[in-house]
């Protein structure tokens, strides 16, 4: 029996386990893999203190600091949550006890829900860009979302290809001036108001068809990656009967003490229906969790 | 006129012009020193991603980063804070005119309340323990409080002086249970039920008179140095007419975009209600407040 089950290893999970270990929490960690969409970044630029770290060095640097407490952790996904007496964790071949549980699951990419997507993905179709860039060394790469992560990623692309475009379904660009100013430096082709309808190819992503949303008018483009970015979904299927969800399918938790409707089940992190989707912001909320958690099980 | 003003200069401060800057914010930061409670804050062991490093790095380390960025910085100490059109930032020698404010001056320590206790100020009575520590090498410390900053301090000064004791008002410490064992490792006197009443000294600190809670009893202990670590008061001086302050004094923010009463006028960090004062906390609401002036702006 834990005093706290954390469930999830990015930047909330990690930060809740850090302060559950200085409160002396018998804690647990459970995460895929400890490496999450923070992981995954590229560049992090807003990480106080950093002028410039790739996410996957933060995330390290994150891990080896919660690793130097004794806090237990473990490599496997959690499937479902349940409350009787005590929490009851399950993960694919476990089940864990806890008093309490922070759920910091974070969120997974959204799909362009296009029924061919799920053949391509591993060719040609990419969600993680920072996983699969080198693969498209010299490559006629589309990036798909005009927000922060698109154009981090056309931004990225254009040190492997010359050959980048940047589309968005919107006739405007959401993100950061800064990025988008750097991109055009770079020279990402920018095309805005255009919907991709098809993808075809024999076995590899050969090229999209799209509407022009102007003119009506279809296009295709001659394409080998299609970098999907047009953002993310809360990842909760596991603790669904024992949070409200809002309409974004986010857990709605009290902003002040991350409770959720369950009483011991906190939540923290990307996975909430907290405004700002920040790497710091959610370790914030990780320890605010964590305090939220103390303060619970001290009762 | 600027964008926007950012009043003070520490974790929330910066990190909200770090995020004004990335989104291409005319920002002026105006803070007294740019150090802080967290920079006079000793060995921080809670910043994720730093196992170990003292306040003054990590506020240098965060100052660096937005010095990377074309933000305006002034070292002035803001006086009063009116909106009429715009907002007006008044210093003590100038005044300095803004579309938007984020208020994040954070707190300052509270006294004991006792009448003698401003003229032993810099003879003997000590809040920045990290400032003085070193001028009290083998003499007679007290630290007075039992949270984790007394602890911390204790901590600290063992390693200036064996003679360090450790005072507290009630019948139980609040620090965290690491910190109380760390303590008691080094070997920090640990006195509970105890009131000091009064400070004596001919030009210094000479002996403190208390009252043992659980007997009535008055005792003297011999003193050379006394540590004050009870806790922090919110600095709302300046934005008291534009502000709702709860009980505490600390400025009512909207948790979600740490809006304000005033239109505009936003808070984060220690200075606001925000129940957990942490660095990595105020570093994420510092977040959260660059990006609702943003949106606030675009408007």
């Amino acid at each position: 029996m834990y005093d706290l089950i954390i469930i999830g290893g990015g930047p909330a999970g990690v930060t809740a386990g850090i302060y559950a270990a200085r409160k002396k929490l018998k804690t647990l960690i459970i995460s895929k893999n400890f490496i999450g969409q923070a992981g995954e970044a590229g560049v992090i630029e807003n990480w106080p203190g950093e002028k410039s770290i790739l996410g996957a060095e933060l995330i390290a640097k994150f891990k080896e600091h919660l690793d130097s407490y004794a806090v237990e952790t473990r490599e496997e996904t959690v499937v479902l949550v349940e409350k009787k007496e005590s929490f009851n964790v399950k993960t694919e071949d476990n089940s864990f006890l806890s008093r309490a549980v922070i759920f910091a699951t974070g969120r997974k990419p959204k799909t362009l829900g296009l029924p061919e997507e799920k053949d391509f993905v591993g060719k040609g179709v990419v969600y993680c860009a920072t996983c699969d860039a080198p693969l498209f060394q010299n490559k006629r790469v589309i990036v798909v979302g005009g927000g922060n992560a698109g154009f981090e990623t056309a931004i990225e692309m254009k040190s492997y290809t010359k050959d980048v475009s940047l589309f968005e379904f919107n006739s405007f660009f959401s993100a950061d001036e800064l990025l988008q100013e750097k991109a055009k430096e770079k020279g990402v082709e920018l095309v805005r108001d255009i919907k991709i309808e098809n993808i075809k190819g024999e076995n590899f992503v050969e090229k999209v068809i799209c509407r022009d949303i102007t003119t009506g008018k279809e296009k295709d483009f001659q394409v080998d990656g299609l970098f999907i970015q047009i953002g993310s979904v809360a990842i909760t299927d596991s603790v669904k009967n024992l949070v409200d969800l809002n309409e974004e399918g986010e857990v709605i938790i009290d902003p002040k003490k991350n409770k959720t409707k369950t009483e011991g089940l906190f939540a923290a992190g990307d996975v909430t229906d907290v405004r700002d989707k920040q790497i710091v912001v959610a370790t914030g909320e990780g320890a605010k969790a964590a305090l939220s958690a103390y303060e619970y099980l001290k009762k």
